[in-house]
């Protein structure tokens, strides 16, 4: 029987815990709230996210004792906003997460540090490349819940590994595969969330289908140039694990990040958009990071410049996408 | 003054006409159905698609003379169905389109014989490549109506007629590019309505979100290999000509192919779909041009086949979509 933490109680996390614990695996979730654990051995749900979820408790230990959970487990998953990695984490020693693989399911980077999370993990508690995995892929865990059928890809430079974990993942409507590219995916799955904030803020303004789809179009020209300059491999970027990733974010009605840029373009500030969601949109810290980042690389990155500019130097949207619309082809 | 003539009456040759008059062309606008064609002269718009499109008719000459219309005409642009196009241009003598650019705005091929039209138009009435041209981007003709921001990609292998036409269309919500892959922006065109219906297949059968994001991903690998096999230039797919218009296409509440694949999904009959929708979904005839030009070229085509197999073979849609579900990655 597979040992796992699942650190986080949010949606994906919720959905996650799902999947693997109808699998038979033996599933540690941590979860900071008490209440939120106590209600979850009560009555077998998440009482926040995906609620209609039930949860045999066979296979369910909820705890909000981080270090007891990691010390049960084998594998342990990240699925706490990236804004929250180093608090959710700061009480562990430097060798709590030793001989374990780690699996990264946030789609984000640690802000101000402009790190990926399995960088970060890496330097702080010194897990290897080879104890290393991301899980990318088009998948709203609210589709999971409904259990729709839903495709993950396991990144690792382990291949081993990441096949081993699909195999904890594969059942009746979710098919898992193993790809050898850690930071493409872990940096695809980052931005996408900074294009679908931009195809929100371009539905916001009024802009229709036809502007969509050669947003998202350029968008791919833009990650490709991100990425060949980060880490030049070959890359087949109209695979499920960036292309896919994209579009279920930039055109789902689930999308957080297409929700929050909608609100921008339609003249919500920054502020009452995020109290208005009452949910962190990833991409708002993402798009941070990467414009950071992309000081020294100089990549050509006219959308997210223009989601930059609008979220953090109060651009006027409709000024940034009429030179947005002008660059596209 | 530019001299065009418009054949077609739907609602792609409206639009194209808005934005050709608009500029000042002098259009010749051949439509077959004479009480349209009073209907136009005396109203100013057509009655039967984006009738909210007003004609200044000092630039708008409607006409049911196709002969007149293209000996007054330059530039010729094919707007018909691709199921009527021999029907249009039967009355037509082989020289009729001679020292003329056409430019095809059909999304389709000859049925039964399974040609592109400009193949067509070559053989049948020996237009040149060097004179053929044909209009690809995202670019529903509902919102060029709406004058929502479109973008429009020019094929040819006459880069100088492409710009030139190019500039016939610019505008301050269309922008045009030229690019040099004639066939292949054809043959996408053409694919990109079979990978619609199937998306709509996919809806009506209740397969969610994650799970179109992951065929659109495997279509554009399957659109890849049959480009290569067909003719195989180094082409940048994620451009807006290829898949910036299948997104268009597969996502977009006005898309008619997926329309009518979601009613195939839910159940209704290919004969009912079509009596409902009172339209023609040119993909419903693209995938038997498509399967039966694969049956000599052999290439893998896993959607392609099922959207065939549903059509034509009365295959039930779920079960199509079981198997080809465990073909996607």
């Amino acid at each position: 029987m597979e040992k796992v933490a699942v650190l986080g109680g949010g949606s994906w996390a919720t959905a996650i815990v799902k999947i693997l614990s109808e699998n038979k695996s033996q599933v540690h979730w941590w979860m900071r709230n008490r209440n939120d654990v106590q209600h979850l051995i009560s009555y077998k749900h998440n009482p926040r996210y995906l609620s209609q979820v039930s949860f045999d408790l066979n296979y369910v230990n909820p705890s909000s004792d981080i270090q007891a959970v990691l010390a049960a487990a084998d594998w342990v998953i990240l699925a706490v906003p990236a804004a929250f990695v180093r608090l959710a984490l700061a009480d562990l020693a430097e060798d709590a997460l030793q001989g374990k693989v780690v699996v990264s399911a946030i789609k984000g980077m640690i802000p101000e540090e402009n790190v990926l999370i399995t960088d970060y993990v890496e330097r702080t508690y010194q897990v290897p490349d080879s104890h290393q995995l991301v899980i990318a892929g088009p998948c709203h865990a609210e589709e999971v819940a409904l259990e729709k059928q839903s495709y993950l890809t396991i990144g690792s430079h382990n291949m081993a590994a990441a096949e081993h974990f699909c195999e904890l993942l594969r059942n009746r409507y979710v098919k898992a595969n193993p790809l050898d590219d850690l930071d493409g995916i872990e940096y695809c799955a980052v931005m996408k969330n900074i294009i679908a904030m931009a195809c929100g803020i371009a539905r916001g303004l009024n802009y229709g289908d036809n502007f969509q789809a050669v947003l998202v179009s350029n968008a791919m020209f833009e990650i490709e140039r991100f990425l060949d300059a980060i880490m030049p491999i070959h890359r087949d970027l109209s695979g499920s694990a960036y292309l896919g990733d994209l579009l279920v974010t930039a055109y789902s009605q689930f999308s957080r990040n297409r929700t929050f840029g909608n609100m921008i373009g339609r003249g919500y500030t920054v502020k009452s958009a995020q109290i208005e969601m009452n949910m962190v949109a990833e991409g708002y810290y993402a798009v941070q990071s990467i414009f950071e980042l992309n000081k020294k690389l100089k990549v050509d990155m006219p959308i997210t410049n223009a989601v930059y500019h609008v979220l953090y130097e109060r651009i006027a949207p409709a000024v940034e996408f009429e030179i947005l619309k002008d660059k596209f082809k």
